[in-house]
């Protein structure tokens, strides 16, 4: 029992464990995305951003806080999407934890319903600035942009954690 | 030493390593789909899901038990599918655990080879409800809808855990 | 405090903790790809290969070392891809670990923008050979194969962990 003090072993674990839980709570702020905004679930989708958080989709409107997020799923030109069928899915993030902030970059998909297919309505790149409060992770900033080859787009997509 | 006891920060650990445990294996499990269903493996396939679990991929035809769920990837459309190339892609779920059950919701997409690209030949809402069996995390029910505009469809994405 | 050893519970939970860390290290390996080559972060994408690592994405042509794999984000057809706009989409990948190597297997997709709308210029089935080494799991080997119903690409998506 001496030269290894189980304590130290408990307190590393903690911290191990901590980070892994920090980790998964980020892919399901992400992963919960898409599933609020397709099912019009507004409050869901404004609890995802801290209180004064930002959602900067295009680069032409940018949304501060919850009730200016919330609000985007209830009017145009979500209510069409929704009448239409879509589905906004957003691939698995990578993921940069740096104490109580994270940086995660993905891609996100916009699939609207076409006769009877699907078409590609946005592919865009994303960039999330995201923070712990209250012990939870929610969305700082999030920068989307479509991948219409436009640079500043895909500079978004950078390795998190190496700023 | 005092205040805190080790065996009470283990039991602690143990709680929460339990809680990622389970989290991956779901992610897992829903991972493990796709690649089943393209690969033709059928009895991976019915791996999936409990002895009696139901998957309902439309509300046109239900199929309840293992054998009926496998019995999907052997048949049409499964067969023109494989044979003009396809690719069933289940996004990210969002998961929420209860003891011995769990729901996840997510989107699902099947990529369908014609000509030279692929169209989308189905893009679905999807809520599994899970249960754990023998140490395992098994589908008790998928349910799937087409985002094709039906409200019915876009409710099985509403956040889980919460009803 | 008898049967039950306290330090027997720790190393069972640093077991665990252990297997928890591999997974989302292997989660975050693959989900690094798209966003690394869509932002043409030649370095980064070199880094997820070992010193000697393979990439066979065609069957036609395969590309040994980092140095080879770096170099296809920096030359045709790539270059016209990110010029028309592109994305590399990973789907949450299949994993099953065996001590210090790994198996794989996803979904991959490029989409292309094309007029207002995108395209999917390749659907692939990816089945990804992984290794640890100095601590970091990275690619020893990835092979793709385009989903156009050659039995030889579906192939790749059998389940892993069950040679």
């Amino acid at each position: 029992m001496e030269p290894e003090v189980p304590e130290d072993q408990i307190v590393d674990l903690a911290r191990r464990v901590q980070a892994l839980e920090d980790h998964l709570a980020i892919y399901q702020l992400v992963a919960s995305y898409g599933p609020a905004v397709d099912s019009q679930s507004a409050r869901a989708v404004g609890e995802l951003w801290s209180e004064d958080g930002v959602y900067d989709p295009s680069g032409v409107n940018t949304y501060a806080g919850r009730a200016a997020v919330e609000g985007l799923v209830c009017r145009e030109p979500h209510l069409s999407y929704l009448q239409a069928g879509c589905a906004h899915v957003l691939s698995l993030p990578q993921v940069a934890v740096d104490g109580d902030t994270a940086v995660a970059v993905n891609h996100s998909r916009v699939y609207l319903r076409d006769g009877t297919s699907w078409r590609l309505e946005r592919v865009s790149a994303n960039r999330w600035e995201l923070e712990r409060a209250d012990g939870a992770w929610r969305v700082r900033r999030r920068t989307s942009r479509l991948l219409d080859g436009d640079p500043a787009a895909r500079d978004l997509l950078r390795p998190p954690g190496q700023d």
